[in-house]
């Protein structure tokens, strides 16, 4: 079980191809492998499709990349919290940057996973929207800059205020939330800043996915955390 | 100029017939009569292309129902802070239930309409997501539950516990946040009830759009207001 | 391999719970039971989260919901159609009332799909939509009135002229185009109709997902195919 | 009134600073010039606050950018057919690519501007899409590839064969179909080649919007149509 109160990483394996089909497998492994390693929580976030296969190929935590706000019935070509809860998936991203949400429908989504037993990540791509999200009391609220995704300039370096103010702001509105940062981590370094600066960890995608050696990047950023 | 810390009235046009076009003009002219008489701060807001025109033609403020986060440029068929605003109209509604907005773009909306001295009156379903709005310092918030819009059931009577918690949440996030609550408000007795429970008006729309007399009905309003 | 000019019913498991986890794969295994007993096409569409175990479970065609048009990268919560491939699935339901694309993005769907190798039905609401559908030049196109979705009341009884109408407008844009019909299928009568009214089968969902015996209901709508 | 087998020239204002306000009045006044000096239609296309003032201060005919599938009633921040006929214009753009439509909502769309008495100039990216919006029958279909749009690199010449397959494949469809052609468009030369290549006229924005002369641009565009 995930502890909310401990470092922790996670992996959104988003639609690269790279970590598809039998490459998430194996990347999921990886991260498995990592975390094992280190003690340090890992979780890994494939596509829809690749879900169930690998939250039987790996014992860490497996999240979904985004939840529809539907209940069982007519709702063609979308994402039922039911369904995902049936392949053994622990939680879910909501909000991603690539995968906004009106605000109703983040909070509905919140409150669906809620009521089957997934934990819930909320994404925000600044500090006051990070504090809007925070009030909707997901179990972990994650601060994106859209405009470093995938740059390899790291937030917690580019703009430590960024950081600050969310944990300021997220934290006026509920004290014990937790909190992750994300976009242009690539290096054990950006996590440690990261940390110092109040988060519990980082959101990372490219930085793993498209690595020459997942395994060792994530060892190395799961013992940055160790060292806080 | 509005007084974000007295009571006010927001009449929401929509896109009813009885408030199109030269009906629009009449509307807001037996508003303007009505918060004349009254003293009351009343505020129509009629679909944007009315709003150049009713500017015109009546002196209370008029806002506009929607504004999109854009800048100048190529965004055909959107809706541009400066083309409102040079308009002479003095605000906007945003996130309205059938109008809804990404929870980013929300934020975006509520700096563009700051940066071009246009007001914003941003609408939340419930009382967390109404802190969450809160969150995004808007100049006031407002509730709707949106299973009681247009039902002629009053918010304010039926669910009073949605309008207290609403105030006790966003209150908590912004204590000097000006509150409003819509939805099925029909009789003076609604604001009656929707100011002591906290909130600084009501935002109405078929209730006075579809009112046979609306000058009187806004009056009566209006009143209500004023024995608080 | 789908025979594209031969009768086939498409079961589109939508998001029932009926349809969802282990009762979706013991429920494409009767269709497959059904499609083997009567020698006629089935073809089943689960959720995506259950795609790949249903492709391992059975030997009929599997079909995604919808397909996003988009190429690998950073598509978080986004269907890939490389994802949906590498499963074994063997095309996709693209535009779905239920999961309506712009104009556009159903063209891009379409192209990526056949890059990749699945077939691609098309959905569209009436007789109209639908030339304008096979303009777009998909494997199939299908015909649903929305209005009649889940109704039990089928199209091919109650709107016959929607049938004639489509098939008459589809095979003008392309005369060797599939057409399928749906909603409100739920009796063998129902399909006999709609294939003397010139399409090749049907796209179901409740009236066989939530059907007492699914099995029985897919044979004697495939035997009513036959009787052509 | 709009002869729709003759020559035309459309300019859309966009939401450029340059055609907002009183500066998107003076700019239709120099197209309203420029079409009595050369007797050429030039229809202009301002932001929806700017329409009934630009309706009343010019005699050529004005569109709207977009309009909504929506009846009278509950659709705050929407744009009703009625309202944007009560001002006098005289039809609209729909699914420009900068406000796209699911398809179904294009066909509405177009039918409820019928309704109301506004013409309506539909919006596709290819020649296919073209077809497509052929087949729901709007009054013109326009192509405009978009990643030539605002670059100054004409369409025209860039890409004649899109313009001559739309203008093959919409006329299969319908072969009366006007069709005009954007993006690019800057020189009286890329008008000339447009009508060339078997369309009616262009579709413009930047090229006239920023223009330091519009007047004597869209004169050169005009006599360019003449010499055909």
């Amino acid at each position: 079980m995930l502890k909310l109160n401990e470092p922790m990483i996670i992996v959104n394996f988003k639609t690269f191809i790279e970590s598809t089909g039998k490459r998430a497998v194996e990347l999921a492994k990886q991260a498995e492998r990592a975390s094992k390693e280190t003690g340090v929580q890992i979780i890994v976030v494939p596509q829809f499709v690749d879900l169930a296969k690998i939250v039987e190929s790996v014992e860490i935590p497996v999240f979904a990349q985004h939840l529809d706000h539907i209940k069982p019935g007519n709702s063609t070509g979308h994402i039922l919290a039911e369904a995902v809860k049936e392949t053994g998936t622990a939680g879910t991203l909501i909000n991603h940057s690539e995968r906004q949400l009106y605000l109703r429908d983040i909070q509905s989504s919140i409150e669906l996973a809620k009521e089957k037993g997934l934990l819930t990540c909320v994404c925000a791509n600044n500090p006051a929207t990070s504090a809007a999200v925070a009030a909707l009391r997901p179990d972990i609220t994650s601060i994106e800059p859209p405009e470093l995704i995938g740059t390899g300039i790291p937030v917690s370096k580019a703009k430590p205020e960024v950081i600050t103010d969310t944990v300021a702001l997220v934290h006026k509105v509920d004290k014990s939330m937790p909190i992750l940062c994300g976009a242009g981590i690539s290096q054990a370094e950006d996590v440690t800043i990261a940390l110092k600066l109040g988060t519990l960890g980082v959101l990372v995608a490219s930085g793993i996915v498209k690595a020459k050696d997942p395994y060792n990047i994530l060892c190395s950023f799961a013992n940055a955390t160790l060292q806080q």
